[in-house]
């Protein structure tokens, strides 16, 4: 089987999230890094990208990179958008237009409109837009989905996430330039903690309840008074399938070092799944006594057993929950290559609409939080 | 020294709470069992008292027991109150305005009112009021008040508080009388979960931080159809020291056993502690790592050694927290008798003011729930 | 119900033995402390006696409170050992032989051939002996030996025990007298920390599968050289049952708190516990899932309930282990009083026996250690 | 940078080793998976090696293999060994005589002969031999032994090192070839848990401490009766520093899952780490408190920063640690090509000499477990 053919947007030397996801894309051998325009400033970006071996294939921007893959019979598979999050809505829109399979970093849009913007596009070419919600690969998450699905908790009545560090605690590091932007509007947008952060938790409690949000009231402060967008948020929601929501992020909440868990909690059981210790899933039936579920165990569901790798016991972590993304995608190209349905199992990766939905959610955090707590509608226009 | 006389109203023969309270108040014998009057069938309640050893003061009744009481010598220098919560206030009342010093299980009262009155009157009798938050006993409880107290963590940004367990989420368990006069307006006023567990949740947050809960907005909720009160709740609130608070409270989650714990976040530290584990405590320092602090190990603050035991390593539980809370009263009650001030590290013992405060919260609770999470005045018209 | 007469020898003013004891005796009110000698200087001892309310049962030495107690009619009923170690055999017998109920803190005897004296004393007074393994009055250690009996996890095959703290790591504070006699042979016997520590964790091993110890091989070392007697000791055993033991015990593991812990693996089963962490106990069966077995949760054994103090989800600790202990002894000695048998689920406290079969292993271990690890019979000859 | 040219003999299709080892040497983009036998049939060998991608460099032996390489100017840069264990002695040995790089799987070699034949073969040949303790790639592993190095806890006292898994404790299982074969001598040799497992914990003993195991006693027990071969095993033994060790493995401990973890104990100091949350080490001082190192935090040691790969709080699991022990080869091999020295913090991989030692070890415990635990020399004859 030959391997896909990967580009990527961004990235550049001595950035986080280029090895992340280059580590993710080549993990299972599914995709060849193929082509990127890795840095803003052209000559870096085309040096770089040579030196991780793309001759000439290493381009200077992405409207370089664009019109130089479109010229190729044998372009680009799929373009993935880890650029700053004001030119995610361009450069995704861009690519979707001329025929790219695109997967692009969270968040996806700056605003609700572009949202809807790119749904449409994305709906329009038949094409697949991913978006990085990245917590979502992990095996037990998945298989967490597949149990609420299949009904082992029954209708679901609450759900509790949260996404609460301590990392931007400190008030002498406030205005370190790498920590002092995702404060302010101007650079930010409407929201800090809650756009960062508690979006990956609202997406996990949409993702796992198979619920949308369609309503929301949030309580937002700035515990350090130099900040004009909030680093604590609590989120009380409602979803269109009947759930109950509570969702707290933070930034301030010095001790804890990451923070994303969920709890669901249903008619007939309890489920709940922290991301630092990713291989347990801690299930309670109604009046029986909690399990621990492993990651690996037999007779888990297809959707577990198709994202792990190593045996029960040996502990699997975030970098390949991230390549599970990349191998769903692999399989609904091929899927669209070969013009047959994807494995179901295999579908679960998150999508426009789902980055859609977190723009909406983060406007109306936003909103509410101005408005002592009004409850507002959280779904996009498009949607309602 | 000789043993300070104690009596009981309530707690008859197959409740769980007296034989909690007996454990308590004989634990150090600190007290002893005088008299009582345990039961609401005066019969019963002389026949049971009369088993356990209380002679001629096992009584028909609490105003038989107050008559009798008054008309010695030698009567009781404590009562603890643990009938039905719509009688606390009654007794309470007519004990204090007796001389009595009270223990009165919480809910100290129904109403803000009637909690006023009983703050009126045991201010008036110089008499001990204290309410049985007994949680606050544990040793690491304490523990984190005086770091608190000391600037261990500076200035407290903002507390995260949760009693959330699943002991009533079975719907077919939810028309047993012993589950369902809970949820029922006629029988437990005007909140369920919040008056039950949330406020235990609530007191702590305030007795850790030393902060007084002002506003408050809650999202209560009825995950049970046939429920009246609330099941669940997410309260968020702002306390007069400037601390933002959030406080989750359930009976539906399922797999959670007691799930009563705090988080305390400030500007130089952060802490954390849960019931179910309670000879731990979790401690970072900004900038630093995580530190387990262990009950009775060395150089901790007075207020831990005090409430201590047994070795380091060895667990302490719920019934030694309860104890510490009757030690406490008994320090009270001898610098009461001997004219001197009694040791601050003891007078940390929940007071008719909590109880008060406590009263108002609930009402501000269930009011804002009702009004869609309006932000509303926590404090009781006296303190405002 | 009136309550029973209890005595104490040793636990004088100061010491941590005599609180642990009298709050275990005094727990469920089923004990009155009515005499004592409780310091080897007989007028420290009534002095102290006195203020704790002993009156003129406040003794001057042991053999006064002997004297004294024989000549009365209401006699106490049971009577603690907790003096020096080297003087229990001695105080036993002689209490015993008077035709009093004994409870002896461990070890029980400085030798086996005093601890086959006690047995047959023991038995031919018809008295109870008890030895105070505490750590066995855990309501969960109960219901693990109960869930064992019933053959929950089939026969059982090995038994992994530990108790290993760091109490005793620093070189600086060898010289403290307090930490230095215990590795001292003058003072300690033939070990130190397996006679200390490792018993408990032995005894546990047998309490929980109803086997003994029949053959055993030891490695022991004195991690800090000026150390006579060992800190640190492996112990491989096998017991009459089949079932093969590993137990570790150390002064020296840094970062370990108390550290008593036990797993027991059967042909169709696992279970573990730790004393740390007492309200827990992890159970798989073969096949399954791990799943925690919760103190007072519903239809566990009557071994278990009957242990269990207050509500599933709040802690219990060591006081109330040690309570239960207490518990069955009152028992024990009132069906003595009434003449029929006592009920089997209390008839679990350790015995003259237990206490003799200890001092086997001991011995056996030094021995051991001394001969490179050669395996010994265990067994006291007596029970050859 | 151009890749390194990677071969694997082994890892057929259906193999769990195969995609771990091409996991591993991939992740980091280091290797190109250039040449393969990967199976004992011929024409499935050169069917799956095609299959991914090998073309022509996909073989039918390992001979062919040999032979094709050695005759190529683009011959592979390492090869790892990842065929059956009794084959592994001649393919490495034949692959390093050619002048290969290699990594072989574990156990190195069947017999101790063996393994000196191929410590000599290797220091002749001047190339790298690897061997795969692949859980020593782990960052806090790597940590923990940089801080032992520079006397974070003082001179090492104790190490207690554990293996221990309960999945082959179906005595139903027994006869499954796939279990079956490991405790049969003519297939496993003369060891079987200890040989599959406990080898690895005593191989991560002597990487944190830097100390070589000298001389050891065993326990060796086969709990199910049909089993020629140890199932569990208790060894102590004693290190070149001066160390203590003990350690225990065992494949019956139902309830277990994988069950790797050490803990060191110095004279200043504990740690204590487990492969099923590997990313957190607990640290503590002597007289200080518990501590949580996390994976990723500020200014750990260079040896762990090398093999971080996600921020702090993200999980890192056994994929990772596997490719840090790929990218150590990358750096060896490169020094190598250029004849510099390579980055000491790379220079961590387990090689041939811990492959023979392991060896004179699994031969040790075989024969002291059949003398009773006789304390024997488990230094190969070539290090005495």
């Amino acid at each position: 089987m030959t391997k896909l053919k990967w580009g990527m947007i961004g990235g550049g030397e001595g950035s986080q999230i280029g090895p992340a996801h280059r580590l993710g894309a080549g993990l299972d051998s599914l995709f060849e890094f193929t082509a990127g325009a890795l840095d803003h400033r052209p000559d870096a970006g085309i040096a770089y990208g040579q030196k991780l071996g793309l001759g000439e294939r290493a381009y200077g921007s992405w409207q370089d990179m664009l019109a130089g893959e479109k010229a190729r019979d044998d372009a680009i598979d799929l373009v993935t958008v880890a650029t700053p999050n004001n030119t995610h809505f361009e450069i995704t829109k861009a690519f979707l237009e001329a025929g790219f399979n695109v997967l692009c970093e969270k968040p996806m849009t700056m605003t609700v409109e572009e949202g809807e913007e790119i749904v449409r596009v994305a709906q329009a070419s038949g094409k697949i837009c991913a978006v990085n919600y990245g917590y979502s690969g992990y095996s037990l998450v998945r298989h967490m989905k597949a149990m609420i699905a299949r009904g082992d908790i029954g209708k679901v009545r609450l759900v509790h996430a949260e996404f609460a560090h301590g990392h931007h605690a400190d008030a002498a590091d406030a205005d370190n330039p790498r920590v002092r932007w995702r404060y302010d509007p101007a650079q930010a947008g409407v929201s800090a903690q809650f756009a960062d952060c508690g979006i990956h938790a609202l997406h996990m409690a949409s993702f796992v309840t198979g619920q949308e949000v369609s309503r929301l009231s949030a309580d937002t402060v700035s515990c350090l008074p130099q900040r004009v967008l909030e680093d604590d948020a609590m989120v009380n929601f409602r979803m269109d399938g009947g759930a109950v929501g509570r969702l707290w992020t933070s930034s301030i909440a010095i001790g804890r070092q990451h923070g994303l868990g969920i709890q669901v909690f249903g008619e007939t059981g309890g489920l709940r799944w922290s991301q630092e210790h990713p291989n347990q899933l801690y299930y309670m039936p109604l009046g029986a006594r909690l399990q621990v579920i492993e990651r690996g165990e037999a007779n888990l569901s297809p959707e577990a057993d198709r994202t792990t790798r190593v045996t029960i016991g040996h502990a699997e972590g975030m970098p390949l929950a991230f390549a599970n993304i990349y191998t769903d995608l692999a399989e609904a190209i091929r899927a669209q290559y070969e013009g047959r349905p994807m494995d179901p199992a295999a579908n679960l990766f998150p999508k426009a609409e789902d980055g859609l939905r977190s723009m909406a959610a983060v406007y109306a955090v936003a909103e509410s939080g101005k408005q002592d707590g009004a409850w507002l509608d959280a779904r996009p226009p498009m949607f309602r």
